[in-house]
């Protein structure tokens, strides 16, 4: 008999939220399944770890699915982490963090704690995906996607990753017969127009929020943002190697050592 | 008369922290300084920003330096944001973060608040660098590597950067005369191999602190660690466009359209 994957699942929006459910409940399908996962929402956290605090972790039951639950205190990055460290007695098969309520597509890559996970156990050697659907609602329609989570999970362990590679997977807000399918592609040159709303606090103290406008100028049609707005879901390899290698020869012709 | 470059400063350690008040120096020297800084340290902050919570500015004055500051409640890559779109009346031709107290070379570079704003900065089209000395201590010695802060920043302003690149400055913990000189490196394949301390805490619940060991397997005499164990500074460009192109091919063979 073959022995079933071990998957670890974890997210940014909490260990409640209805993107993970529908996450565990395909991943059930596919192996044996271990969930770590934030306590409370962390978006926008990038690839934030906890180095100046004590983390808490919980084992909790939420549903009456076949998974181990673990609620911890950290951030997504610090639940992978743990998970692989002390939890699991394994190097898993494969991670899966979402599925994110809202879009980490283009740039939105780098703010996101559904991708730092992602990448978080890629570099620990683990096949890993990080998948969001563009829709920002708590009861979001997940039911639309299961069925192509299920597909790239199953090619992922089947075909593993290249080193230093993870999947950043998004899928457009349609109904399932209205997605045309999936395109690899490369994470489009956009960024956020921020607009800070400013205000004055009961107390008289000026305060801001963040605000900001998504603005793409990125027209090829190989891109992420492209493959979304025309219907596919968007599959992006992402490295953690950082260098522009492409910018060495070019430095290395300043006057650095004067 | 050439008018003066406008200068952009931030860090992770805090806008008191030494190396920041060094890098103001530095800067002073060259051109209009504006400081906009965490009121408190974020160090492991990674790529966060502040989403679901409001952002204090406040100007302050910390020495009789010519910079202007402003301290704030947010993230690094909040002070970014901030600094451009409310402080400053036009776009900086430089954003300088840092003098980091511990480095941040290899991987650290995904985990580090001083490279996120460096980061933040590049993606709004400002030429940036984040610079990191190789010493935790708060009383490290950063005069000895005054001289090349100032003479990369000059290169920066002198040469720019090509679109989407930032610089990653290390500095290792030696004496001046000791430094070898400036090297253009690639980001070493290292990780950190965690180990969690596991408590109990006085009421009887277990927590964990995260510790663990840094683990370098790239043996290339091109990488920033190689350079800073060898008596370099070491630069990395780094960019923010994440793709793995190199797996787009690859990943084009598998059959995800089932």
């Amino acid at each position: 008999m073959t022995k079933k994957p071990l998957i670890l699942v974890t997210n940014d929006d909490g260990i409640t939220a209805p993107g993970i459910r529908a996450l565990i409940e395909v991943m059930n399908t596919i192996g044996d399944v271990v969930v770590v996962a934030p306590d409370s929402p962390q978006s926008g956290m990038g690839h934030a770890i906890t180095l100046d605090s004590m983390l808490y972790l919980e084992q909790v039951t939420i549903d009456n699915g076949s998974q181990k639950e673990y609620s911890c205190s950290g951030t997504p990055a610090d639940c992978v982490k743990l998970g692989i460290s002390e939890i699991l007695d394994r190097r898993p098969d494969l991670c899966v963090s979402g599925i994110n309520h809202g879009s980490n597509s283009s740039i939105n890559v780098i703010y996101s704690g559904t991708m730092s996970a992602a990448i978080e156990a890629g570099l620990e050697g683990v096949p890993s995906i990080g998948f969001s659907l563009l829709d920002f609602n708590w009861n979001a329609n997940f039911e639309s996607v299961k069925e192509y989570v299920k597909n790239i999970a199953l090619n992922v362990l089947e075909n593993g990753l290249q080193e230093g590679v993870v999947l950043n997977v998004n899928f457009p807000k349609l109904e399932k017969e209205a997605i045309k399918g999936v395109r690899i592609c490369r994470q489009a040159k956009a960024n956020w127009v921020e607009k800070f709303d400013k205000r004055v606090s009961p107390q008289g103290k000026e305060y801001y929020w963040l605000t900001g406008k998504f603005v793409n100028l990125d027209k090829g049609d190989d891109t992420d943002e492209w493959a979304l707005e025309n219907g596919y879901v968007s599959v992006v390899p992402v490295q953690f190697d950082l260098t522009a290698h492409h910018s060495i020869a070019k430095l290395n012709t300043w006057d650095l050592n004067k």
